[in-house]
């Protein structure tokens, strides 16, 4: 048993998606999220810039006295988790391998497509996760790189989101994907867009509850599991305030939350 | 006379547009050019960030040994001139002062539309300026956060840059202005998009060119004039280096440039 909490970092927001999924599946464990909103996105940054930003956040979220960490961004999983992993001595998960995993059981024609961010399609990750699982599936990658801003412009749902999901997909269509790994923590606010697009018959694949399940595994395997019967209690850090962060965290979390500031580049 | 180089600084690539203005007006002097590539974009974060950014890129450009700065960023410039101006002992140039009063030259019905970052509308720093110049005149400001995405995306003259464009002007429109400020340096690349939107009775103000015939008043009065005959050199600097910077840049500067990276947070 472990009473200590988890970290959780995303480079903004989008890891809320993330953090809900924990909540939902580990309701007594405390969690301290950490969202680098001075330097989101990640998406076009160098594979050298993410990994100093992600050690930053793990020494950070490591003061708070932490028993495992989630990366709840899917370019900062691609870019440097093996690196992450390999430096700290506590557990480190994200998001990749749990979405691989879904979209290799998911698929039944063997053609899986996979969206995210420039970082992530060019890491290739997926790729080599789904490989593993089975070399067979054949993988479409496609960087959409204006479904990030379109999110955090609250324009999910409107005509220039569907127009520029039209432009972003019509490649996957044409390879007749039967399964989409929505491969960044932000995609899933815009699932309703995306299915209209793509159609009923291709099932969207969220990585961020697969992510939660990995989570608890690890800390059932490693007797890491608080022994609190209440429920844990949240405290969230971003490296830049603005209002933004906090009306679409208060939105999407249906309550009020207090957001603490942190000057990340001193860890 | 004063041989040292001019620094040009902005939170990304949208600069350049205001370094070839430069280029063209004071031909035989050297330019250090910086891009915070690796915190890109200033337009969402915090008045209180941004200072610290700009501060970091005076710094930087300072052990450069140059003899003035132009800010070159709309945001940066609304957030941080004044703050900057006071701390620094050399001349800083901002781009708004040059727009407003493009700006408010160039109107006939006192009815001027203002697009540009979150950050710059809500500073209403062109809104003060223009008022300095003549109070009567109306200004209209919209925050168009799509459109740097957009541009970075290289989908500049698409339907999905038309159909954003619609939507963010309609209001400015309605408002009937006759002139609009391209409040960020980025948005000269969209001025087709944005022409035909708003029709050709709409004039649309760049402010690069001003803000380099203000920098050339400046070194004059000042007598801090190049003697140098021949052309001047070109140095840029990166905060990250990234693909996209070098071949936008390459596209847009019409030559093969050479980027080196610094460590922006050591400044």
């Amino acid at each position: 048993m472990d009473e200590r909490g988890i970290g959780v970092f995303d480079s903004g927001l989008g890891g809320l998606t993330v953090l809900k999924e924990i909540k939902r599946i580990l309701p007594n464990e405390n969690i301290v999220y950490f969202g680098d909103t001075a330097r989101v996105p990640y998406g076009p940054r160098s594979k050298e810039t993410i990994i100093k930003y992600t050690f930053q956040a793990i020494n950070f979220l490591r003061t708070k006295d932490v028993k495992a960490i989630v990366i709840a961004c899917n370019t900062a999983t691609a870019r440097s988790l093996a690196e992450a992993q390999e430096k700290y001595d506590i557990p480190i998960i994200g998001v990749i391998e749990a979405g691989a995993r879904t979209a290799a059981m998911t698929t039944k024609n063997g053609k899986v497509g996979v969206i995210g961010t420039e970082g992530t399609i060019k890491s290739r990750a997926y790729n080599q996760e789904i490989k593993k699982i089975n070399k067979k599936i054949k993988i479409y990658g496609k960087a959409c790189s204006l479904f990030v801003p379109i999110v955090e412009e609250g324009w999910a749902n409107t005509e220039v989101a569907r127009l520029t999901a039209k432009e972003y997909l019509k490649d996957l269509k044409e390879k007749d994907v039967d399964s989409i790994v929505l491969g960044c923590t932000h995609y899933p606010i815009l699932k309703r867009t995306i299915g209209e697009e793509v159609g009923m018959d291709v099932k969207l694949v969220n990585p961020a509850r697969e992510t939660a399940y990995d989570l608890k595994k690890q800390l059932e395997e490693k007797n890491l599991m608080t022994s609190r019967e209440e429920a844990g209690t949240c405290e969230y850090f971003v490296s830049d305030i603005n209002e933004k962060f906090t009306s679409i965290a208060r939105e999407f979390l249906k309550r009020k939350i207090d957001v603490s500031k942190v000057e990340i580049q001193r860890y």
